[in-house]
């Protein structure tokens, strides 16, 4: 007999042929209703993310897994003003691109088609279901989400939601699946079931994207990891270097934009360091310095400095941690990059033109940044709307992934019985 | 120790780097070179080449892999030529695309870069040792070429070559690499080389095929398998229906864009049937009827007629045989097409605006054609110059893969110390 996991994919894929066509009005009205009842049903969900955070608290789960965990009536407004924003973008199917007539007169082209069926699995941020959700219903894809046993109550009061919503729209039935069996092994089938679903998304921590990234036999979008870099060049105005560098480490710490390891050239470390290590003590940030940077900031005693070791680089530290390095070149800043960097943000703050496009030119990352914070790399700041995800693949999309990137094409060729010679 | 699959890799890798920025002149006096010694070093190349064919010739090797095996003065000046033409085509690398200032005044956009390490594992065809050689030069990639062991003295003289070539040229020392060793043991372990191979194109039979998507842990482009249809709906022009179909089946039988099923609309079957099996028939193609075309086509006895079973529908034939069913509806048709298409080229022959545009949406193929023959898909026939193979996948790349799919792209940033609020 078929586990849930089983009837619910294949019923995700049956229903994702229809949803290939479906009409931006009904995905419209669909998402309006999802943001209508995560207001309606508010009583009904944050009990529901009560039950979760109950069992939570009294298992020691850590304070910032709580946080993620936890819903509240401002939340669940602020996800409805989200999936608004995903209905006013504009809809990615059926966009027609790159049509040319050939010397033999067929007319040929691509036209833009959703992927068919995503699998999501995810862990204990229940906001990602209807993330997710959103998302691959304005993108025509259809669903099979995996939520983690943590946020079970929560994510499955909100993909309850989101079906009856998406039903009374007139969605195809099955089109959003929401495996309640939260038994591990289904992980395993999951990644397995490459007839069935053609993309995976694991959101979560660096062990479940290894896990899905090694064990998945379709393709996977993967990213999330950011071992970010900013490197002071010897021409940077050191202000913006201080203003971008505080901004990338503090601003928000916990997400995978944010700064790791800073890289200061020589001829700047003296002038700058004092500065921007002292911006960072205030807000305290604990401070891991090489050698070298040990010994231009340690007359300085009001820092909380600790000795670097090798484990600093490469590190995503996801909290207000730093490591500092000073380089004594542009090449060693380069070469530090390419061998830590995980392929996600990495920024020079510098004046040179030269060195300015050097860098742009030879950093292999998603997002290259030039005097700015690499916090900005996010589907919102991007322009993109809204995002699935930040891949540090190269394949298929890199950087943030919107709608468009959760879509395919298919070649389109009208012809009036042209035959190959 | 490390075997000379991790140390080529890893060279590989290390080569890509610099090949990422390698400029157009180089690449293309590289291509100039490869093309120059495919027919200077003629004489070598043809006996390496019947060291092969006489080993497979006793070994039982079937005439058309034979073929496939075999290299004359003839053939290396078409692959020569070939190259030229690789040559020729616009250097797809450092392309700037989707620029745009966000309010924040932010200049962003997307820089094409080459892929990294591309994986090619193919089987007998030595000649693929040259296309995928030039496609990855071209597009700034470095690879490691795994030829089969049938042609392992013919491969290896012609990687050798393109190194010498390219090396000439100024192309980065270990940018191309074959392997030698033909243990079939170091093709699981090249698919689990993640960190150093971006991308694993496999060429050959569905058996290789099937493996590579199962075991690769990086992403796998694969394709090929074609089981085509063409749909003769009820508006179909007779004539057209009559010079496309067999065309599609007769032109070039071995190969993925084939006809293989042939669906007939039951409103024309009767006049449609006889002129079609006449013709396949003179062409010597075996023709496998369903009961109702058996049944319309007994009464002609020139005809080759075998009765269709279940194994005929979804095969892929490569061969002079067609499977002809008639349908009772264009429903029935796509159907059909959904249950046995492995989502390569599908046609339809029809004069009917409604049920053309119904096949182009609702067929989910990675080609669909009105009124021409499938035998169209195929990179350079489609205007890309070339191809690396034809994706039957949807993410990434679908379709023939030219020079631009085997790219990837990053954001590039251009701020004025920009942080984020």
């Amino acid at each position: 007999m078929e586990n849930e996991l089983e009837l619910k994919t294949k019923a995700a894929k049956e229903a994702s042929r229809r949803m290939a066509y479906l009409s931006t009005e009904i995905k419209n009205k669909a998402l309006a209703y999802i943001a209508d009842d995560l207001l309606a049903k508010k009583d009904e969900i944050l009990a529901a993310n009560n039950l979760d955070y109950k069992v939570a608290e009294t298992s020691g789960m850590s304070a910032a897994m709580l946080d993620r965990l936890l819903l509240t009536a401002e939340r669940l407004e602020s996800m409805a003003q989200d999936v608004m924003a995903v209905a006013a973008l504009p809809d990615p199917v059926g966009e027609v691109f790159d049509m040319r007539t050939l010397p033999n007169g067929l007319l040929i082209g691509k036209k833009r088609v959703p992927l068919g069926v995503i699998g999501a699995i995810y862990e204990s941020r229940p906001n990602v279901t209807i993330d997710i959700s959103s998302l691959c219903l304005k993108s025509g894809n259809a669903i099979i989400l995996r939520g983690g046993k943590e946020a079970i109550h929560s994510s499955n009061a909100l993909a309850k939601l989101v079906q009856e919503a998406a039903t009374r729209a007139g969605v195809p039935d099955g089109a959003i699946q929401f495996i309640e069996n939260t038994d591990r092994t289904l992980v395993n089938q999951m990644l397995k079931m490459g007839d069935f679903i053609d993309l995976i998304i694991p959101r979560g921590g660096a062990g479940l994207i290894k896990f899905v990234k090694e064990n998945a036999v379709m393709p996977v979008v993967a990213g999330g990891i950011g071992v970010c870099h900013t490197y002071v060049d010897k021409g940077a105005d050191i202000d913006k270097a201080v203003a971008i560098a505080f901004n990338a480490k503090v601003q928000r710490p916990t997400v995978c934009n944010a700064l790791d390891s800073l890289l200061v050239h020589v001829d700047v470390a003296e002038s700058y360091l004092p500065r921007i290590a002292d911006e960072l003590s205030k807000a305290e940030v604990e401070i891991h310095c090489d050698e070298k940077a040990l010994s231009i900031l340690k007359s300085h005693h009001n820092l909380k400095l600790v000795p670097a070791t090798d484990e600093d680089w490469g590190k995503e530290f996801l909290s207000l941690v730093i490591a500092i390095k000073v380089v004594p070149s542009m090449d060693e800043a380069l070469g530090h990059i390419e061998q830590y960097g995980s392929g996600h943000s990495e920024a020079i703050v510098t004046e040179d033109y030269g060195a300015a496009m050097r860098f742009l030119n030879e950093v292999d990352a998603a997002c290259v940044y030039v005097n700015a914070s690499t916090r900005f790399t996010d589907g919102g700041q991007f322009g993109l709307g809204a995002e699935l995800g930040i891949s540090t693949q190269k394949m298929h999309a890199r950087g943030p992934l919107g709608l468009k990137e959760v879509t395919s094409y298919k070649w389109i060729i009208f012809g009036s019985g042209q035959i190959r010679p």
